[in-house]
Parts: structure tokens; sequence; C-alpha cells
């Protein structure tokens, strides 16, 4: 298989029960891939960036997973992406350094999946607030290969019941299979 | 008028001339008005939440004033309300603590105008790329009143010409202008 580099963008990953849960799945499923906790690795968001920069461009496939916060990625990974897309390294006529890897995001939203719909709470869709990473791999002449997401995926201590916190795994889990599928395939 | 608080969410607002120029100006017409600028206050993003909750539950009126990055919001900004806008505070049943104050956007865009839209570079309007504001606003009982954008304000030092510079400037003033106009209507 190519080389898989995952960015995890959340910002308390050991906290966290559906991206840890999908994260663990695809370790345990592509052990080669190579996982980079940034809320791990730099606590205080003091990224290394030459260090950032040279683990993705060893990357064929880059995926960022990611809990939606206000339909939107995590600051933290925002950050990142600010700060490690580097101008004339990621984009610009020189920045070509990502150009031809795959991408590919996957989120998790606390709300069910309806929720994002036109009818929905959040009045759109989870594509129309991903719209941005169409840009984003364009920008940086990677091809966005596939946006997954999957909803009701919140977890509160204390009020979440283990039998719903089981099913939150096993959806998390079942993510991950078809992330690692989607990998097989390129 | 009524108690204005704006939050400025340029990462490093001494370098910027866009995002600079229209909180100067709207200082100018608009004294009153209390700028917490988030970069000098947090330097690492180490929000005082409690000082930034007292400051918004005085405001009548809430800005948030920022420049435009890979088509959202700044990571610093993101955090900010990931953080600030706490449960129990800012939504949920309890989460009261902003409803009905009113909310203004004002972003800046390096690229042209153009690029948001459909036939340009990014595919899609800024209205499109802030479906989340309508959210954010919703989930915290606030009325977003506008969404102010202006593209066209990259400014690079060595490239951007003093002629190009206070052309940006002045666009900036205007756009400093309708926000205090707007502000002086509510």
């Amino acid at each position: 298989m190519k080389k898989v580099v995952i960015i995890s963008g959340h910002p308390n990953l050991k906290n966290s029960v559906a991206n840890k849960a999908i994260l663990d799945e695809i370790a345990r499923l592509c052990p080669q891939a190579e996982i980079r906790k940034i809320d791990e690795l730099y606590p205080d968001c003091k990224f290394d960036i030459k260090a950032e920069q040279a683990a993705l461009e060893k990357a064929d496939i880059i995926i960022f997973q990611y809990p939606t916060y206000w339909c939107g990625i995590p600051g933290v990974l925002k950050l990142y992406v600010e700060q490690v897309m580097e101008h004339g390294w990621a984009y610009g006529s020189k920045g070509t350094a990502l150009k031809g890897k795959a991408f590919i995001a996957s989120t998790t939203m606390g709300v069910l999946d309806k929720a994002y719909s036109a009818g929905g709470v959040m009045k759109h869709t989870i594509e129309e607030f991903s719209y941005w990473i169409e840009n984003f791999a364009a920008g940086t002449q990677m091809d966005c290969k596939k946006i997954f997401s999957i909803g009701g995926m919140m977890y509160v201590p204390g009020i979440t019941t283990d039998e719903q916190k089981a099913a939150l795994i096993d959806k998390a889990k079942k993510q991950a299979a078809e992330i690692v599928e989607c990998l097989k395939a390129l």
C-alpha cells in the first residue's frame, strides 16, 4: 500500500471517543499508516513546521481526521493548515511539495446526519461546509478523493450510556473500515 | 449608541494592513467601541475565558473582524469560538448569555472579490463560506445583522507598491465607514 499520513486534528484526543476509535481502528487495519496527533505533538500549538512538512512530503496519501465544531474544522487544525501549508512550499508558483498526492478528509459530527441538510438545524449539508476542502486541495495541487462524515457521534460523560458509547464505537470502526477500503483502492 | 465589542481575529495584527486599517478607522469613527485584539491579549492562545465572556456579556452588538484564510476564519479565532462560547453559557438550554445581541462579521480576502463566485477560483461565494455564521448566531441566539466582506486586500511587503498600499487602506476605511453606518442604524 502507498504511504499514508494521517493528521489528527482533535484538540484533546485522549478524551475523544469517536475520533480515537476511528484512529485506533485504522491503526489496527493499516498499521503502516503514520498517525500524527497534533494535540499530543504540540500541546501549545507551537508546530514544528519543518518536521510536519517533512512528514507530509513522504506521504502518497494525506488524511485529515477531525471532529466538526461549529460546522467546521477545529481551530487547532486550521492553525496547522495556516502555518504548515506555507506559500512557496504547499502553494504558489514554487509551492509544489504536495502536488499529486491524494487527500482524504474524515470527520465526525455530534449532531445527527440529518441535521446537516437543507431542512435540518444546520440548514446545509456537510459537503457545503466542506467546500473549502476542494479549494485547499486545488490550491495545493492535491487530488481530493473523498470526504467521509458520520453524524450522531456526540459523547457526553455521565450522560451517554455504556450501550450508546458502544454503538458510537461501532459506527466509528465502520467509518475506519470504509476509509481503509478506500485507501486500498488508491 | 449601543455598546459595541469587536473581536479582532487577526493572528498578527501589527503586521496587518487591511484589518488594522479597518479597526483603526472604526476606533476613530466610533471611539466608544471596545476592540479586543486576541493576538495581543493572548499570544499563546491561552484565552481568559471568564474575561472574554464578561466582555461579551456587556455588549449589545458583537463584531468579528478577521482576514479570510483558506476560505474561512483564522484558526486563532476558531479556537476562541470553541473555548469562549461554552455550552451552558453561549448555547444549550441554560446557555443564554448572548441571547438577543446583534452580531456582525467583517472579513477581508486576499484574492479579488470575483474569485469568490461560481465561476471564480474559489467556486463559491463568500456567503456560502460563511454559512456557519448563520448557525453560530442561531445557536447562540444572536441576531446576525450583516456579513461585510472585501476582496483584493492582499499586502505583500516588498511587492505591494506604496500606491497599492494606499488604495488598500482607502478600501479598508470605506468598509469601516459602512460598518459604523450599520451600527448607527441598530
